[in-house]
């Protein structure tokens, strides 16, 4: 029986992260990418991937110059927000596959694009397919498995969720957008605008936490302020000398009437060794009974997006039709067997059953 | 509509804690009981108990004194062994009941008790209901935890958990199976013989563990071990004096081949303080990336098993009919909304929708 044949669209650091994370899995083949970008499209997958075995596959401008005759699912890294990921959404929908996607705002698209998602979720229903948002954060680290961190509890009263991460391993785009190598003015006169990126995620972590757990929160607020370097600091050709910026922290809070039900609370910075700043994840479940978690060091952003996305899809294939997130799975683990056998491709129950 | 109705067979301290829990919780109410003790049967399950809103409700002798017909679920906390559950799962599904059991062999019962699990599967199939055993261990901490942390991995190596934990909560029963106030000649007389009971579980958690992430462990190893204490501890009439048995280090190792692929380290003590020992509950995944989690202090059992029993009810109601384990469902949580909401009464979605 063929493997299951993922589409990429998008080679950036997470398309390309992807094709090598495939590349070493069972049972599942990339069978086609696409990239806009005049170098990459025409050149083959594994000279723009590094990934050996791909020589046959050249990158394609669009869905449509792609061969789609054995493609399952396309998994969607070009964009951060649901406007822009939508028209790849729909276009992969009405050729009859199942999607993943990167985009931070796919992880809980409802309440911040209510039409676009009820287009996508009735597109996916009518088409008998699925389409799931997911990565490390948001998808995991800050909401998933804050929940899940929950089942053991009677009442919970508040979740608190402080991710301290390095931002050196990511790449340029990612570091403007977190202001590094700005002055501190800046930082603040852009955020005051709204033209600071910051991290993109806090309002859909927080309306999955609350919708999981029944906490029913009516008011988000959200802050960025800089971290400021007190020494010189250098990643990526941007330089931070002491007193500019290093990077962002960002604080999201969600209240049930006046009361804060649900923090997150996000440090990223280049190079936080050099102040000795210990990063990790941290949960902290206020509850019967109180549940304190550390991840020391972080789960790294790129390679645990990549995992994520792989390593859902066999559950999406076995969940039911529509626009769904990672709580309408089941557990999500990794798996070094055969992609087919977990996708209940090789069970006889195929698609859809669960 | 009618709340979600569960009958509790049981009333051990598992038992009074889903009376407990389930009293405070929307959408759910306990319909009736069951305890063959005759200090229990025929008395109310508020003096039982202790929790207020049971008095009209009789502590039944069997499950044919209770009656049923708002019944839509059977929690039966009577025992460890699949074997000795078997006829109460089996009477309760006969009469169209779901099941969701705090047996510890039950979180993943077909490695040890293939025959059993399949009749049990064959009639929650042919009844169109579900059976699941859960708890915090096995069932969450030393399997379900673990294997979700390995969802942002692309290759796992090695699966490590370690439980470092406090009886002294527990009842005088449990003290005696772990050989707590034993010398520490008998304890091992007792663990050779095979009559030392220890911790129920790890087969299950490692089966569990091996087939979530396709690491086809192929031979388990357990051993028993004395906690030897160097000062004088007591509980509940139990008395450890300086060089007895104040608790079991277990430990369980699954191999493929001669690779030692998933170690499952968890030595229970009665008032480990006393030894600066420090509980907790520690995961370690080898792999790509490294997962290095700390839970401090561990999540309490007694609590957590009870979280966890009453947690998952909704989600039971939402999958598929069959004997299935924690991997079946959607990531379980805490719930503090409407029962009947999460579990799909009220959406018109019914039992069985996805």
């Amino acid at each position: 029986m063929k493997p299951v044949n993922a589409v990429i669209w998008g080679l950036g650091s997470m398309g390309v992260g992807l094709a090598r994370m495939i590349s070493g899995k069972n049972g599942i083949q990339v069978c086609g990418a696409i990239d806009k970008q005049p170098e990459k499209a025409g050149k083959d997958l594994s000279s723009v991937t590094g990934a050996p075995g791909y020589e046959h596959i050249p990158v394609a401008r669009s869905l449509a110059e792609c061969p789609l005759e054995d493609a399952d699912i396309v998994l969607v890294a070009t964009a951060s927000h649901v406007k822009d990921v939508f028209p790849q959404v729909m276009e992969a929908l009405s050729n009859g596959l199942d999607v993943i996607t990167t985009a931070e705002e796919m992880a809980y698209p409802w309440p911040s694009e209510p039409e676009l998602s009820k287009k996508m979720d009735e597109m996916a229903r009518e088409q008998g397919h699925r389409v799931l948002g997911t990565g490390i954060n948001p998808g995991f680290v800050m909401d998933l498995l804050a929940v899940m961190l929950t089942a053991p509890c009677a009442e919970v009263e508040r979740v608190r969720v402080t991710r301290t991460n390095d931002l050196s391993p990511f790449g340029l785009t990612v570091l403007k957008e977190q202001g590094v190598g700005m002055t501190a003015e800046e930082f603040r006169r852009k955020a005051a605008e709204g033209t600071l990126e910051g991290h993109v995620g806090f309002l859909q972590s927080i309306h999955m936490i609350s919708d999981a757990l029944g906490l029913n929160v009516d008011r988000i607020e959200q802050s960025r302020e800089p971290v400021i370097s007190s020494v010189y600091r250098e990643e990526k050709g941007v330089t931070v000398r002491p007193g500019m910026v290093a990077g962002c922290r960002q604080t999201g809070r969600g209240y049930r009437k006046d009361e804060c039900v649900i923090e997150l609370i996000h440090p990223q910075q280049i190079h936080p060794w050099m102040e000795n700043i210990e990063t990790g994840d941290f949960i902290e479940i206020c509850s019967t009974p109180d549940v304190a978690v550390s991840i020391k060091p972080e789960i790294p952003g790129g390679l645990g997006t990549v995992g994520l996305v792989v390593n859902s899809i066999p559950l999406l294939f076995k969940a039911r039709p529509g626009l769904l997130t990672m709580l309408d799975l089941h557990v999500p683990t990794a798996f070094m067997g055969d992609f087919r056998s977990k996708a209940g491709f090789l069970s006889g129950c195929g698609h859809g059953n669960d």
